[in-house]
């Protein structure tokens, strides 16, 4: 993607220190590549649409908060963009603080909307009295306490020493093995090679006035055997009751059986988008129904064509 | 199908005289035509296949007694035939007697197995005493009254010259407006072209292990918008249970909507027979629902290989 | 069902000498009960509903033949009656023929015409010239060769004695294992206690408008899982394409599951007809899925009624 | 719901200033209540949970952000409340800002996360250079603005007076006819009067290791003719691919239609919450179905007692 002597460009959600960027962090080369942080999902997007950034990485999906809905609304209805890899990342929090803050000093606690949620029964166990203040990013959050104007922030412990932080808290989380999924984008390519154990997303968008189509669309999937990962509803603007639908599925469009099923609902919803086939991160092989093997199709058509042509 | 200075040979199920003889004679040509009349529906169809005749025409179904076993079971598990076109014939039965003879005078009647229970209110009311006999064909029973063994015969009226009988009662039928398909069948060939008026039959064996099968099969049907128009099972032989089911439903090997469900259908069944697609004798036009047109598929196609080939 | 000092009445497909009798004679009690052979099973039925019989017995289906078209459309059309009990009986012809025959002296051979085809093979290459003749019953068959109209007769082989004849081979038939299903009938009435080991009969009749139906049936059977054992579809007169559906499934009308299945197609269908719930001759106990017990329901029922009483 | 002498109480999400109080006040009788606006969507319901409040009022979805996560998530898992009704409030944001200040000179904007996405075009083709901020809430960020720590707020344009700020932009949205879906909640509590234009919600939570579980209970609600409102899957934090569904659909748990659906998904899922039926804001009418009426279902009883004791 990239001209030889230039490094690679990741776009990502900033500032320095965030998860976004720990994420990042775990493909190969990445620590050597070039890093665009930005202030907004959006940006980043747009970054890479712009030819700016080569890569961009994003959260998707957390598995306490659900799906983020910017991401999935950019990638929905924007200029189109391609997952092409995805990565998962255990969510974990620490309390920061200026150095010499206790506990019982703290009034007020900053961070992103959604970490605030995911760390609620440990705040209110914990820092009962302590107000809650939403900040942009939860490094911007850390900044905010290392100025003075919050006395903690919820954020990875990695932020700590970059604001001149001390962790108070460690491992701080709701939920046990809550995972955060980050999406690897580019601009619209052809899918990566199939490995066997890959997902592919798509968004089916819904004419208006059909109520049973959601139903349709599962049973599509459901004849040639192909399981979801994820669905996800999101309103399309045009009002309440219509809707747009993320889904995650097992498979790669390569195989035959994802490759009908698409065409299916290409053909039976008002639009369908192809956001990308690509390996799944923790490398679950689907379990393939009888008769949706590639070869179930080769030999199906070989067979319709011996019919067509009076064969037999 | 035949060499240019000899006549096109029709097999079909005798004697002279029967309803098919009468079916087959509203086919364009064959008043000309060399004829087989064979003594069973099996006779008729390895005829056939030996090419001893180069069509065959055979009952399949009726609108009363349904459909005609031996011919669904030949066709099903035989040596593979093709139906290339349908004829539907009113079913309507005379009373054939020897000159002489009035109502009553009969004590039996006799006919086919399958035009008794067709005529059965009318004979309760009209010879409410007299017996019923089992005979080979209607032709014969005709035979059997001709030769003094039976009082009265039911057959169609054009069978009364052919034996000697007079008509003493003729358009008899319990129920109004019977209909009788017959079936037009041709060695193993490409299909007929389509007419947009088609159907097409097929022959589905289920594993015997597998209960759902047949929701799982009209499911391929309902997603692709296709009707069926007889489905019937049969038994394999195989024990209680075990069931192949045949089908006819609207519409053409050519379409796309029926060769895809067509596939679907030989992925996931043990085994399917392709049995014909061929112009309906009703002329009846499928309601082809939306995203089923061959233009649907042939768009659905393109676009995934737009996808994968990264070009959106 | 009798008065204290009368005894119990069985009709039956006759003369003496039928599979339906030998199939009778295994009830207990049957022996020494009084016997009403008749002519034809819609007599059978009919002595049943006038109270001339207590209890009717005919044959229903055989695994190599499929059901049996006469009795379905009689019980799914006629004046009710229920079905209480069912009957397997392993299928075996033996060719009776007058003492002194041998195969080679065998020009005709009658049968009732269901046993023709489940003794095609057998008689291809054994008798290979003899035609074959229809009679009203194999019984008749057997009279028919002991008055010297035909050589050979397809029937059982304790039908011998009964008409002079002997048996020159035994136990033909062209599948192994082959059954014939007889059902066992009562006016309508309560249906004999659940064993858990139960079959139901249905009848449902489809609006001729309606060409999803059997698929929309299949559901309601399929959400409460409930397995099919026999599907078939009879024409109900009114024209080619407008069916009924003859349906054997698993399971007691006294079961939630069965209960709530029947109501649901009493509600989509144009009609339903109860045939009856019955033990299993093959004593196979159904799988109950998940959520599909009588607890299961009665448990939903005390939710919904805490539901709408605001108790949660 | 109060002692005779006390005002109705009512707790919603403020400070006073928010849309939510301006949903509020639509209630009948609601402007002469006691108001108790509270910082977060938990701490209100918590009010009325613990009986400081009679009623509650929350923000529930936006046609075009879609769910509020916060009301999704606790209402589904936290003590049970129940939704008594709806209101549809057209959304639109006015700018405000201290007197005096232009468009240009708009550094920063301050909003709910849940305001910036909905006016996103409009900053991009207005204020171009802003950067925005997020607050707790957007009367919070009307606050900030006061206070001099930003340049411009999102919010209602109610809000201005009670901050002393001006107007600077009116009528802000990315969307035309963009409207907040808001619930309002009491104890649990018997349903409200069926008004024949209901709506009902439920939460079903799907056992881990059933993939298919969606399509099934799509199919409860299709086979007895249910359309489905809205439905989002949310996360139940036992690891990504785990998933609760929030679905509203038509009519009433009064309905025997809905009251059936409702036990079939009592029976396979892991588990059911009810959240309530309710009158629909929109005064929208469902389309009944053939057979599902209520009159359908008693029909059906009827015909099933009938059956179990004999009468048919």
């Amino acid at each position: 993607m990239t001209a030889d002597d230039r490094p690679h460009r990741y776009a990502y959600l900033g500032p320095r220190g965030t998860f976004t960027e720990a994420a990042l962090l775990t493909l190969p080369g990445a620590a050597e590549a070039e890093h665009l942080p930005l202030a907004t999902v959006p940006a980043v997007l747009e970054a890479l649409r712009l030819g700016e950034a080569d890569t961009a990485v994003v959260a998707l999906e957390n598995s306490v908060e659900g799906s983020v809905p910017t991401t999935l609304d950019e990638l929905a209805t924007g200029e189109p963009l391609h997952i092409v890899g995805e990565i998962h990342l255990p969510v974990s929090f620490a309390l920061l603080v200026r150095p010499g803050t206790t506990l019982a000093d703290i009034k007020t606690v900053a961070s992103h909307p959604i970490a605030q949620p995911q760390c609620r029964h440990w705040l209110l166990g914990n820092v009962p009295d302590a107000e809650w203040r939403a900040a942009t990013s939860n490094a911007e959050a850390a900044q905010h306490v290392a100025d003075g104007h919050y006395d903690a922030a919820l954020a990875g412990s990695f932020a700590a020493a970059r604001y001149g932080l001390t962790v108070l808290a460690d491992d701080i989380h709701d939920v046990a093995d809550a995972v955060t999924r980050f999406v690897v984008l580019h601009r619209p390519c052809p899918p990566p090679t199939p490995t066997g154990m890959d997902r592919t997303t798509i968004v089916a968008f819904i004419g208006e006035d059909h109520p049973g189509a959601l139903l349709e669309i599962l049973t599509e999937f459901s004849v040639r055997g192909i399981n979801l990962t994820l669905i996800q509803s999101r309103p399309t603007g045009a009002g309440l009751g219509s809707y747009l639908f993320w889904m995650d599925f097992e498979g790669h469009v390569a195989d035959a059986r994802v490759a009908e099923a698409l065409m299916a609902l290409r053909r039976i919803c008002a639009d369908v988008r192809f956001v990308g086939s690509y390996p799944r991160a923790d490398r679950v092989r689907p379990e393939i129904r009888r008769g949706t093997h590639d070869n179930d199709f080769t030999e199906a058509a070989a067979w319709l064509h011996s019919i067509r042509t009076g064969l037999r």
